[in-house]
């Protein structure tokens, strides 16, 4: 099948590529990206340069198109496409929330198509497997709330916790992409770390909806704060949650059961681990795996669950693939069996 | 005066030596370090070669001993000191916790000096000021502490939080020390974050007491948890907290009062900065500074205080040396007036 | 077919574990490792979980091993297998010296297996393509030998330079392997760069040996210096030669024609790429190309020639499965299609 | 007595704001930067808050100026205060080369003040040092210049080495300024090396001119290569050259012979050390320290030299401030006392 990326340009476009080029099942028949347009796509990228392709400005004919689009320009490059029948992921954040108005609030723009709102599906395929299977259109995650919602999942779903959660998360400079930047200078990155985002970042109403949606008439109260940490590539988000009292047994045995419930919730899942160690950003560098580590604060009732992946994998690109491996009837892993790249 | 430093092999020795050396007060009499008595100071530390001292394994007569030792060894080798009235400054955690049953809980062995515990003083210069000023004896607090109360003590002084905290530090690799370990092997540490100490870090017991002992009958909540991430030296500690009813006014102007708030509690203090944007660690490099920023997150009715240092100048060698001042009578920023090394 | 890994705790080894894992004609039968032997190889190395083996101290009955122990250690765990027709790979630097007493000049012991020194084929493909098709016995190539050779082999071959060369390389921590050092400790290795091997680095030999083969009668004088920069994977090398007169045109004519002469050489080649820019390690992170740009400087009549691969890839475990394709009679590029990671 | 910063808002302004803070001889009267004026420069750089100043547009009535502006630009503004008789300092490289022909040819443009260029001194105090004390218009030496020309002058002047040279330098990021660049962008500079300049970088012909002119009638070939390596400061250069037979014992003795020659060279001089290990960027990060390891390579007859400094201290604001204290009868050492900032 024939695959379009749309905005290749990008940090996540550029992921596309490399996942998609050992992608058995479907073929890159077109790139684009306006900046680089007319050029061919290994002298933009030299490490792509096996893919012969020159940047365009249109994917033409294409069974299936992947947008890395900022968000506004996302929808409005799709919604052509979304009408003559070809099916889209977006990977910007343009249908990740489901109303106009709340859109409006946080991207500060109406909503370029709300008509396409209701049918859009949150691509998080360990909540909604059938439901992107089904859809012609999916909301690719943010990469923090991919690692806030599947780390944080199993415990709203059971109803262990309280509505007092406090995400912080902390992220490789890639994150932000690949414009330039007074923050992203090397000189001023490297040997640094801060906090933003502390009136509230864009990623927090997916994390809360998506949370919300898990448990009838509950609607958490997330406090998220994103840093920003001097390395290329990654995410840790590290949750914290007032335990419900009489959910866990008391004391170390708690932790064995919390760990085996959250194993249960995600039995079979091929890209979530709950592993039995604190987890590290490197062994997810370049593979689509989020890596979960529940436990709690015995002293306080609280739970902590931290959680990583690599932000333009499982956190864009690869959460993209195994999207589109679910809307186009492939292996869900299919193209993402690549280990991380350790050390 | 004459100083001496105990144990100047490690990276909160290296400090002391480079920060004393520019005090004008004071001369470095001695320096001792076992592994590496009998070199030239500048043999084993290149950077030190100004520095005409050869290591030894005593510092002999000197009007006050700073030790950079591990815990339990560092009590043992200032005893003597203590006995025969030299005023001494322990880097290690010996003396911070009040109750030797604590210590001996946390650390793992009896304390070796429990009748000391009495009198030493935590030295918190901001809260402790004159304390410290007529001790012989000061604790110097953990670096992880030192952000985590200059953090919070303002709120927790005047009310404003509930007990449930949650403190998440993100330090770099220095404060590990100069012990090899394959989590601090650079390909290891390197393009990797992860969280340590899930079970109980040492600095928790220091954090809770002092937070405590701000505020008659009430004891804090604390879960801290600290994470490596790859950079060598600075810490930036989020801290968070649900807000008490009616303490702050609500919407953005709770936000500025709470600033005010902040700004008044640390006002005339030479090295607390309550800064009006989110702080950066890259601004406290090499200097003696705690950057603090509270803020409100009003979605959730929460505090959020970022606070960031140098954990081997605030955190560890430079309050120590603040804290000599106070002991030593000389002005309290006197060798400290550095700037940060930026970028 | 059935391949052991020979020590697979290493960086090289669980290199070649990762690459091996989507090689389509190989099984992984076995991989072994001293210190950690009896553990499931998912425990030591999260990343490669999904490969459901558990490290032995043998690797049984395979068709081909490669050997990822130190010198000496190397050769001894090969013999036996040699004996009984196992094909090997030697990643060490055991058959990478044809002569007993070079090996033992350069390594500081006698040659533990010198009846075989004659039949090891130096595991270049680019230069010995047949001879590796065709031997048991592969010296898999140093990874700054691999950089600086192919750099400076057609320049050599063609009779373009004189005797008098210089080769400066930058190579990534991972280089110095897993074994703790003061050196390759994060603090002291971040943010900092140092020379190294000043009296003459191991992988010296090689170099001159295999430049000296490709023109009869010459032998270079070779100036080598490696250098650790603070990045984990990446070598660079910058080498430098005097022109021979009248060799190539002069002026920026020259360059072209120098680089079309390098092309050439290269052509067909599947993992040498000469570039049309200066390249950079980041380009080769994860993969197995060798980059390559020649150029000139017009004002000394100097060839300056970049060259640039990932260590660990064509440096060590990729070049090892390079050459494993050749003996085994796969595609040579098969299991080593995988696109750099960038950014 | 009074200094202004002219463009402070640069890595080599702030530096120098950095470094004069602590000089008890001067004080900053004024700082200028187009793009910020108006504003305290404790806002635009928060660890300069100490600094009680307002970034305007014009030095005003002070006895030096020190420029941090690009060339061209730099000139220009220098060239009024010289008129009125301010001592000037141009960190830019407008007055580095004597030849107004040579200016344009590798800056691009006509030089801006011509007639000044006879007068200017090159401010290299180790070789310059009565010169520059006696100037009113100091030109400050480029990063890479100042290492090259400092382990390569005692060669020279003494006759030791033939007219080939090799330059190979790797730079931290922060030698690019502050201006942003995809080559200065966080995750592409991150885990990343590459050359550039390889068609003649600006810094050649000071490095010419200065070797030139320490040996009648003799010029050298340099071919010099920098690199861009992942991290912030410091630059180390390797620089090779073959030997004039018979000027150095052969053998070992050789290279102690060379040591002690440089240490002659440079007795003394209180900012360039000879070591007697290959020495490390960290050693210098923060310091106004050029270290120098002279050697050779016997298979080669080779002359090899490691030198390393901070880019922004010795490379720049440091010896801008060496010069300084020079030209206004400070000790040459006056506020630049400070240690490296290790680790």
């Amino acid at each position: 099948m024939k695959v379009g990326i749309i905005n290749v340009t990008g940090y996540a476009g550029v992921e596309l590529a490399r996942l998609l080029y050992r992608h058995s099942g479907v073929e890159i028949a077109a790139v684009t990206g306006r900046s680089e347009a007319g050029r061919s796509l290994g002298k933009v990228f030299p490490h792509l340069a096996d893919i012969d392709l020159t940047i365009g400005d249109q994917v033409g004919d294409v069974d299936l198109a992947l947008s890395a689009l900022p968000q506004k320009a996302s929808a409005e490059a799709l919604l052509p496409l979304i009408e003559t029948g070809v099916k889209v992921i977006d990977i910007s954040a343009d249908f990740r929330l489901q109303d106009a108005a709340e859109y409006e609030q946080w991207y500060g723009v109406p909503h370029p198509a709300p008509h396409l709102l209701k049918e859009a599906v949150y691509g998080l395929p360990e909540l909604h497997r059938s439901a992107v299977a089904s859809t012609r259109l999916v909301a690719n995650p943010g990469c923090y709330p991919t690692s806030a919602i599947l780390a944080l999942a199993p415990a709203v779903k059971e109803g262990l916790i309280q509505a007092d959660i406090v995400v912080d998360s902390k992220s490789g400079v890639s994150g932000a992409g690949r414009t330039l930047g007074l923050t992203y200078h090397y000189s001023e990155a490297n040997e640094n770390v801060s906090a933003y985002g502390l009136n509230g970042h864009r990623h927090l109403p997916e994390i809360v909806n998506e949370l919300a949606s898990l448990r009838a008439g509950w609607r958490p109260a997330v406090t998220f704060v994103p840093h920003l940490i001097p390395m290329t590539r990654g995410i840790l988000s590290t949750c914290y949650a007032s335990l419900v009292e009489g959910r866990i047994v008391s004391g170390e045995k708690g932790k064995e059961e919390l760990r085996l419930l959250y194993k249960d919730f995600y039995k079979g899942e091929p890209f979530v681990k709950v592993v039995d160690e604190p987890p590290q950003t490197k062994h997810t560098q370049g593979n689509n795996y989020c890596l979960i580590y529940p436990t709690l604060d015995l002293r306080t009732g609280r739970l902590i669950v931290v959680s990583c992946l690599d932000n333009l994998v499982k956190g864009a690109a690869g959460q993209a693939i195994q999207n589109m491996n679910l809307m186009l009837g492939f292996p869900e892993t299919m193209g993402l069996e690549g280990l991380a790249l350790y050390p």
